[in-house]
């Protein structure tokens, strides 16, 4: 397909195309992933997620200018929850698609849910295959980290990093969202304000008590602020590129990267099998107003949800022997 | 059953086993439920949502004891996204078990999620039904408010109530998770301090844009504050109480009540679908060995999840015909 060709030259217009495709669930999108999937992989992927107003994008921000330094292309996927209310806009974004609007080596667009259920996670890891297809040698997936479905976001990541700012309400129920024990580094940011310390005492009591690290990776945890000194920052912020690096190296020496690869593959398979079973099923029971019917029966008491689903899986699933 | 009966005249170990089943995912569980299911809907289902530290929990316990003036028993699920880092811990929640621990009229459980996805949603909304039926007049549903997880627990409750605090971090960022769309009542909690009047304004704009109300429900805005002067805060606690009974009466009187319960239902139709039949694919998939295999496939870039997923399709359903 041509449009191949195109992604794998890096066109600018053709790739932002193709991800408004994905985040709009065009069936076309995905003829075309099926044929960039085998030209994937290449991309360290790189997941940054915190709660609101933890400093995301400044941090992302000096991240892409950072590898750029280094010679490196970075895609930066910033994910957000919309509602309608918000529109989905981020600002932030805008400013930094305009401070790198000039660099051909840089590319950066955000990803909103349109309301399909997992559908986020599905968009996003779709989105990577085609900025990893299209040359990027890092991508950067940004995301709000609480609930579980930042935390399958982030299982499209081979690196990442946990953003925490000291005072945000307790510590511990912001860090407990899952997103805890899936990062590879934590980063307090905002590191100036009161409470960087005990944060950071809390996190390497809570590193010490998970004993084991995959291939030895001890979490670390970065101090950054960035009012005081922007020298500092930049120095932290380098810190940050390079452990990030080192992960990825340690990844790739201890064959974790194919641990990783694999589960990354096992997320993907899920979604794509939600889509053609579960997906049609409800479609399917829908057109049929089969649906109309059981939630009829539903909101009656004259059945519940169980058996009704028990129901339709003997009408809709061959014997569980013929999947062998 | 028996188990029904003892459910049914509020019997609190085989309610709390009850739960703990459910969180477990016991497959006994399941089959109570369908018997319980009948003897549900009677219970005002409250959600009480928000991030971490706005004050969801002094805020829900002033609520139980302002129902429980009213004569109303009232059951409580503390949902909780735990990790296993903190181990699922809700130490506010074992102050607050202890201080109504005497009242027979109060049942405060908190539940925790697995690791399995979707799972917990499920879980709340079992648990409802099992304090619904055990006879609850009111039933709150506490949980952090980010995330499309979150939401699709608040989808359980009738009247859903959004807390949220100035200044943290920035307000749009924090009420954008798609929770904003579905409040019925913003409560501003720790009005006291800086932002609280901007934050008001930002909300009242928002609703203002928000042109159509369903039934003509305007979500009211209510201002908070527990630390000055409690008897304002019993005050505005028993405002918000009033709100949330005259939004089920409308609820109720409009007969949107029974489109909420239709929504419900269709959540609770589309969990146990899952159940019923994309967990059984999966695990026979696992079973067989067919799932590593993909794995495999997958990693090695011999093919991609979409083609794997359509070619299960394939064999494990039946033609959608079959189930009109």
């Amino acid at each position: 397909m041509e449009i191949i060709d195109r992604i794998k030259s890096g066109d600018v217009r053709t790739v932002s195309r193709m991800i408004r495709n994905i985040e709009d669930r065009v069936e076309a999108a995905k003829a075309v992933i099926k044929e960039i999937y085998p030209h994937t992989g290449r991309a360290h992927v790189i997941g940054l997620t915190g709660a609101p107003g933890a400093g995301k994008s400044t941090l992302s921000d000096a991240l892409i200018t950072n590898y750029r330094k280094q010679g490196k292309t970075v895609g930066v996927l910033a994910v957000d929850p919309t509602s309608p209310f918000t529109g989905g806009a981020i600002l932030g974004d805008r400013v930094r698609m305009q401070k790198h609007a000039e660099d051909r080596g840089v590319f950066i667009r955000s990803l909103a849910t349109r309301g399909a259920l997992g559908g986020l996670a599905d968009a996003v890891d779709d989105s990577i295959h085609v900025l990893d297809a299209m040359g990027k040698d890092i991508v950067i997936v940004e995301t709000v980290g609480t609930g579980q479905s930042e935390v399958d976001i982030m299982n499209n990541a081979h690196s990442i990093a946990l953003v925490l700012t000291p005072g945000m309400g307790d510590e511990v129920q912001t860090i407990k969202a899952g997103v805890m024990e899936i990062a590879d580094l934590f980063v307090i940011n905002k590191a100036d304000q009161k409470g960087a310390s005990k944060l950071y005492r809390e996190l390497q009591r809570a590193l010490d008590m998970a004993t084991t690290y995959q291939s030895g990776w001890r979490p670390p945890v970065l101090l950054v602020e960035n009012i005081a000194d922007p020298d500092t920052f930049l120095d932290r912020v380098d810190e940050l590129r390079e452990k990030l690096d080192e992960h990825y190296g340690i990844l790739r020496d201890q064959a974790i990267l194919g641990e990783r690869e694999r589960r990354k593959a096992r997320v993907q398979l899920m979604n794509a099998l939600q889509g053609a079973v579960f997906e049609p099923l409800v479609q399917s029971l829908n057109d049929s107003g089969k649906l109309e019917e059981m939630l009829d029966t539903l909101v009656q008491k004259q059945g519940d949800p169980y058996s009704l689903a028990e129901e339709i899986a003997g009408r809709y699933l061959k014997g569980a022997g013929d999947t062998g």
